[in-house]
């Protein structure tokens, strides 16, 4: 066997890392030793000789840092364009789910997803989507029952389970539900259980699901951990838990091999201008966690939660996957130089060796929408004095149902920019129905014309969130003509649009074109009011029924604590 | 789905144990709750009402604890008398290494384990004996090699591979070892790897084994953790390493996820007067350990490492499978009093209800041993001053290669009371082959008579050490007569046996018929002088070809560390 050969010191490496500073999360030091590498793997860690040798020149190596839970689809980038970036900043793996294009285009959305990740810089493990749709509530493409959910397993497509996000059928005993959890079998089986403690986390946990990454506060975090479930500490691009959930392992160091840091969603300008697993450790470098029990959580513990046997450290026999920071110690700079995936350079001095190609189309939209509702269908009849609206909050995904006066104007209730309110519109896209629903929100901030949008989670119907009936009209018109994307209007012109071909929710752009395109779009979205940081990424999530309190799908207001649909008046 | 009804507090549980300090590992604390039951599964922690009430009173109530390596032929019990006492002591799985009965019966004997081992109040998890002989140096009743591995994984006997001793092979990269290890897949590779350390650890580990539990010093543990291994600390009758190897939870108490205490090899007597994995957490706890950390690496520890996602932890989903303690903090007594499998009561009071009744009846032995050597043959013709004599060390499986003068007796080398030198016989018993090989042993204590044994690690052929070859003769006899066994004699006497029917290895007896037999078997090896504690484990570890140093099998004495068969005389 080469690879012993090459261990015991017999016979050269293919490649040797000199001179590198290894960080051991088991005896929170540095190792100054090369790495033998062989065929993709690490050999041995000592002194070697190597057919090829890069010297680290005395600077910290790690292993390749595991995101264990992203959604590809919401950085609007291919896996490929995502998987470049992700390398970059020192990612070898992920696990993705890719519940939005599996909304979006069905089981053919997530085949192209499964396609278009071979051979990446990154390993991208797709979870087997669980809700699609995400509840009753919405609309999707297709359903993924649990026929599908079984077959996913059957044709290898997926090992675990990605989040179980309907967890009032979970609790409630919903025999459709469970079939998906069973018929995923002895896999990891991911969770999504906001504000769920109690009997109910009894009854969620009750069907096997063994991890969370919707704690938004610590008791809820404690809660879940103390229950046996591992926590995915989420920090995302709009809704950071890290700095929040720190306590958890800073009252007991052990809870570290039970935690992982997620990015849930996370946008290509967050990637390009903040990066990805790095900025988790810069932030808890910050917080002044132990930097070697910090490396444990985006390493080792996802690794083991997800059974990934072959990585999470640096020892004989693991993936030759690992980055080289540029500096002799993990601080608070955390910034990785080089980059190796499986034994190959593809990062050099903080550039990719040969940026990605696109060589994967997606299935085609196949319905075209010209159902379109009218300025007058979209007007809301004065039937009382309060309303209910969906409270938005800053830094988190969770919303409010607020109880407001509504601005009545002619017999119609209207925004009112004054009391920071305004309209919002969604358009089922999939099957040209012609259905949709009305509401109000509050705190986005829009004081004129509309903001537009086809990633509206989950379904991905269109989402319009705007102060004028025109400019949402304009909107969706512009979404339909497009076939998905986003827009900003205002009146009966189209301010700016951003196509997005991939099931309305990605683009083939290249990573700075996508980012570009999406702070033009953002900029264009403040001209509206809107106040609140990534704007688009937080009207994507009011049509989300699965994460309370108040949400509007194309079937209307959804309240899942309340169990249904809700009308837009209270009184 | 009833037990999400049950979870939620809709419906009353099969059984509710009221009143319990559930042990909770991931808070460090005691919860004052109870524990609802459906189906052998725990359904919720908080208040439930149930159609069976238990009461803990306050007590503790701890997850059912976890061997993870332990081989059930060496306590000379069969699987259910183990699993009764076992149960009985608060186990409730362990990963069991039937190399024994392997090495003795072939595949059968691994088929009559796993036959006798189901419905016991222990699961028993069978490893793939991964090296049936030890080593070339080695006669086994047959050579269980890749493809018998192969199908032990396909018949699904298996889900992990049992320690790969002949490691040796390993790091020299021998293709029918790594196959071995490649049949497996992608399973825990459990090891066995005795001061491996270096290069030769980096060779050992490149062929993915995970694990090992041959650490007998504080350092050598450290660099294999360091490697990434999993640290088995072994704690059994003759070779405890616990006390020894505290310090790596103390310089770092998240090495508690990355180590297990194991038992590897306990006796019936030990079973029945000290305990089982009891006796582990009593000593953690008199050394200072944190009572929850040290819980953790008899229950959760052990469940990760061999991916057992049902256990390990008291929470929704998992096995109801506890114990409860008889006080109310977990304190240096550590008494279990009652015990839970599936959610059935096995033991109330340290009682168990209802004993192992025998069902499984063993393949018989189907080789008479008639080749058996005389006085004459055994005798040690003089050709040299010095003599290399197996050095017996208390407390340790490691053996020493000593060079002794010999004593000689009108031309041959003898048995030397004065210098605690005794001779040693090795003699092939599954092939009738009449192979045997003579050797001395330094240490045991012998001064008169001899004891033998079909219990003789890993081949399991007839080991006899005694001071006169008389003695010697008659004990071979003996063992051949009995088909296997234990034995003492003196002269031409035997002075007790204790016949082994399963495979020359177990008795049918209950555990504490085999207990006494034993005992009386020991004090009678007292009467030939040994002092060494344990003098028949001792004794068939002399055998066992892949520990360093000197060993003796029936192809003469083996040093694995110089790799081959050595001579008597030194010069």
């Amino acid at each position: 066997m080469r690879i012993a050969d090459i261990a015991r010191g017999d016979t050269p490496a293919e490649l040797v890392i000199k001179n590198a500073r290894i960080a051991n999360i088991f005896t929170n030091e540095y190792e100054l030793s090369d790495v033998a590498v062989y065929s993709g793997k690490i050999a041995g860690i000592g002194k070697y000789d190597g057919d090829v040798v890069y010297d680290a020149e005395g600077r910290v190596l790690i292993p390749g840092m595991i995101d264990g839970h992203v959604h590809i689809e919401d950085t609007m980038m291919t896996p490929g364009a995502f998987a470049e970036i992700a390398a970059l900043h020192g990612t070898s793996a992920v696990m993705a789910d890719p519940h939005e294009i599996s909304n979006a285009l069905g089981m053919s959305g997530l085949q192209y997803m499964f396609r278009a990740s071979q051979d990446l810089p990154v390993d991208v493990f797709y979870g087997a989507p669980s809700c699609v749709p995400a509840s009753d509530y919405e609309s999707a493409y297709e359903e993924l029952d649990m026929t599908a959910i079984h077959s996913m397993f059957m044709k290898e497509y997926t090992w675990h389970l990605a989040e179980m996000m309907n967890y009032p059928a979970v609790i409630n005993g919903d025999a459709s539900v469970w079939g998906k959890i069973l018929a995923a079998g002895d896999v990891p089986l991911t969770g999504h259980a906001p504000n769920v403690t109690g009997y109910a986390l009894n009854a969620y946990l009750s069907a096997g699901i063994s991890s969370d990454h919707e704690c938004n506060e610590l008791d809820e975090a404690r809660e879940k951990l103390k229950r046996g479930m591992w926590i995915m500490i989420r920090e995302g691009a709009s809704f950071p838990n890290l700095r929040t959930l720190l306590p958890l392992i800073r009252e007991n160091v052990l809870n570290a091999s039970r935690c992982m840091i997620v990015s849930d969603d996370i946008t290509a300008r967050y990637l390009l201008e903040q990066g990805h697993m790095d900025v988790k450790m810069r932030i808890m470098l910050e917080e002044g966690i132990n930097p070697f029990v910090a490396l444990r959580m985006v390493t080792l513990s996802p690794a083991e939660y997800f059974r990934l046997s072959d990585r999470g450290i640096i020892a004989p026999s693991k993936l030759a996957d690992f980055a080289i920071l540029d500096s002799d110690v993990i601080d608070e700079k955390f910034t990785v130089n080089d980059v190796f995936k499986n034994g190959r350079q593809i990062v050099r001095d903080k550039e990719v060796f040969s940026p990605y190609e696109q060589e994967h189309i997606a299935p085609a939209i196949k319905t075209r929408i010209t159902k379109i509702p009218s300025v007058e269908d979209i007007r809301v009849k004065a039937e009382g004095k309060i309303i209910n609206a969906i409270g938005v909050t800053k830094g988190t995904v969770l919303t409010k149902t607020l109880e407001l006066e509504a601005k009545i104007e002619n017999g119609y209730a209207v925004s009112d920019s004054e009391h920071n309110i305004a309209k919002i519109v969604v358009l089922e896209r999939h099957r040209n129905t012609g259905r949709f629903a009305v509401g109000f929100v509050h705190g986005l901030g829009i004081h004129s014309g509309a903001v537009g949008s086809s990633v509206a989670h989950d379904a991905h119907n269109f989402v319009v969130a705007g102060y004028d009936d025109e400019s949402i009209i304009t909107a969706l018109h512009e979404l339909a003509d497009m076939g998905g994307g986003l827009v900003v209007s205002n009146g009966k012109n189209v301010t700016e649009k951003f196509a997005l071909p991939i099931g309305g929710l990605m683009s083939y752009l290249k990573p700075e074109e996508v980012s570009r395109e999406l702070t033009i779009m953002e900029d264009a979205a403040v001209r509206t009011g809107i106040l609140i940081p990534h704007p688009f990424m937080v009207l994507s999530f009011l049509c989300l029924s699965v994460i309370p309190e108040l949400r509007i799908t194309d079937k209307g207001y959804i309240d899942i604590m309340k169990g249904g649909i809700q009308k837009v008046f209270v009184r």
